[in-house]
């Protein structure tokens, strides 16, 4: 596509975080006690040195990181050099996984005898929507940092570096394990294909007690549900021709339009917030043939599972009619219009609920570092565990970004506020690993 | 646009031939004898041996030229291969003229005393529809020859060179200087650019008598009336935004669609024959992203100027109503949907009737060769001089080919019947050009 991209901003940028219903209070609870405990601990004030002495070093790794391109299906070479910070981190276990997601442990002290040790996966996404070939250089201006990819979510990955050497730094035990991970496949076409692996055919599947991913944003932002999406690639065929010589003859465009036409009138829920989109559309080899074949990729998404599958029934059923009804508008005698509807995307959707201890920990450690948590859904690499009724979160690593995914993708640097949020996020962390 | 290229056969593969109503009979005349005088005659005899012997050399020519790729707006490489053989023949003037045209002159003996000399332009096009990249590589099966444009237009180019060749042999003198030509722009986005400067810049463009330009197909096929057309890329644009977030604003593919379905229920007259076509569509950037901008490229075409005019009117009318729609339909609050309408293509149409001296000398000769004159109208180089009232025709070059404009475009060798239509083809030109 030849469109130039444009300005626009996403405080999310995969997200699309939505605003729920606020959450019922939660009672006050041994997590909040446990909150106030860690942060007033001479060992957290070591961590926070720890991460305030780092800020210039995790600026540095970001762009070191960015200016790694990592495309869908492409993050090989940025997977290779994460997976060397996390070995000089002193992690155990580091190694790349068979879909390349790249990962070492910290191990904890375990739980009391006879009892599992919880593994706690931290991680952040490797991928960018950019294509191979776009130029990834790191632009600086003033506070401001430039890159295609730079916000999402390349920007969380050496926070996560940074924390190992905060706990290293603070002599923290934990109880838990905790797996800190740089994954593959969240961006668009990769499906979550990264943290699919980790919980279908990782060799931690069977042990994850809880995971966080971070993407660009402010770390009171709780992602505890995750939207559900399906995606389809919906070709229309035709027998094609002269648009002079078989003038009459069946369009696929047309077909094609009939369809778009009305699933722009399709009704859909506001609660659960439930969508639709034509994303892409594509067809056609020349103004003076009719086409064989043209395209749209549409997006559906849900926060309720029984909305998603509603809709995607009504979008299924669209099809056929708006073929039909190119089929009797014009000549079939060459071929009529088919269509195939290809699923090229389907992230099931899930919630971690407000009382699962990941929630009441995020929450508390927010509330007694002065945040007012906001809750939403969103669709990120959480869906897959959420869907599996693993306790999963996705919190925001603490930078201000904007224009994600976009060719203006930037950065703003605000050390101050930056390093309070990756306190949070610590401190979170570390009283979810019971940290001693 | 990633569709594969299918199957199909136009039997004039840029023409889009439409039969006409069948034309009034001739009275006999001059041209009847005059051509029936010419063909048995000793020289002509000379001119069709000539020929003969000339086939494996015809095809050889073709293959070499097919193998130099000559996409639209690239046909350099070809023109002045095309060049060389062109000056080989013994041409005056032989050159290349500003838009990328090779020429070269063949003096005739001029008229009589304070009688302008004719010029009669005889001519083929270089550019074939296909991108740069595309294997040209012929592949011979049998009598079967198989490239990318060997049909249309490259084996017409050869066969010029071989009437040279043949009015050579044949010792003749014609009175009107012949004009030897291959053009460049005569597909789709070339917009007949080649033929267009010729008429409006070229250094011979007030001297054009009579025009004719070879295209695949039988020699008795006579392209008299041009088909004018208008073509127009249409982009909507948008504000955009994320399918999750944004959603519920506007987006340029429902405008798009909107403007598709009304444009296919457009009702256009019989006759003359008027036709419209949804070519290409494109826009999007990923799926889960409302586009900032869809485009469709359109043809319309009519055999009647007024009903061309009146098309292009309803089409102009159906854009706004259309994008009127979407904006009504969801929110603008970030932005409405606006659109361009840029035109792309401007072929003017034409006829040179049927009581012109060209008409009558190429229905006289075919005639007189047992063929059944076939008149048409198509979308040629031949309708720029149309529409400037210069009596120009298109002709059938002689050869069957097949799938023009796909992939698997061919050619079929008939060594007598393509004699005979290089044969019938060469006495239409020489009687023209009132060879003695």
């Amino acid at each position: 596509m030849s469109f130039p991209m444009r300005n626009i901003m996403f405080a999310f940028a995969s997200l699309a975080a939505v605003a729920l219903a606020a959450p019922q209070a939660l009672a006050a609870a041994p997590e909040e006690a446990a909150a106030k405990a860690l942060l007033k601990s001479p060992k957290f004030a070591k961590a926070t040195a720890s991460l305030a002495g780092d800020y210039d070093r995790i600026v540095k790794d970001i762009i070191t990181l960015t200016e790694i391109a990592a495309p869908p299906f492409r993050e090989e070479a940025r997977a290779k050099a994460y997976m060397a910070m996390l070995k000089a981190e002193g992690l155990d276990d580091v190694e790349m996984d068979g879909v390349g997601n790249v990962m070492g442990l910290r191990h904890g002290t375990g739980g009391a005898k006879g009892e599992a040790t919880p593994l706690i996966v931290i991680t952040a996404h490797l991928d960018t929507v950019f294509p191979e070939g776009t130029n990834v250089k790191v632009r600086r201006d003033g506070d401001t940092l430039y890159a295609p990819g730079i916000g999402d979510d390349t920007c969380s990955l050496p926070v996560l570096l940074a924390f190992i050497r905060a706990m290293k730094a603070g002599g923290f035990n934990t109880k838990a394990d905790i797996l800190f991970m740089g994954n593959v496949g969240e961006e668009g076409p990769g499906d979550l294909r990264g943290v699919r692996y980790l919980f279908s055919q990782g060799k931690y599947k069977d042990r994850i007690t809880h995971f966080i991913s971070f993407e660009p944003g402010q770390s009171e932002r709780i992602t505890n549900a995750g939207t559900g999406s399906r995606r389809y690639k919906v070709t229309f065929n035709g027998p094609g021709g002269h648009s002079m010589g078989d003038f009459g003859l069946v369009n696929p465009a047309y077909a094609m339009a009939n369809a778009m036409v009305a699933f722009s009138k399709m009704q859909v829920p506001s609660d659960p917030k439930t969508v639709y989109n034509v994303g892409i559309v594509e067809g056609g080899t020349s103004v003076n043939s009719i086409p064989f074949a043209t395209a749209m990729t549409i997006d559906m998404r849900s926060n309720g599972k029984a909305e998603l599958d509603a809709e995607e029934k009504t979008f299924l059923a669209i099809l056929p009619e708006a073929v039909a009804a190119e089929n009797a508008a014009r000549s079939t005698a060459k071929g009529k219009i088919s269509y195939e509807a290809k699923l090229v995307g389907d992230r099931p959707g899930g919630t971690t609920p407000m009382e699962a201890r990941i929630v009441k920990v995020a929450d508390a450690v927010a509330k007694a570092n002065g945040y007012a948590p906001k809750y939403s859904a969103g669709s990120t690499d959480s869906n897959i565990p959420m869907s599996k009724g693993i306790s999963a979160l996705t919190l925001g690593s603490g930078f201000e970004t904007f224009r994600n995914h976009s060719l203006d993708e930037g950065l703003k640097l605000d050390k101050a506020v930056n390093l309070r949020h990756f306190n949070n996020e610590l401190a979170t962390v570390l009283v979810l690993a019971e940290a001693k």
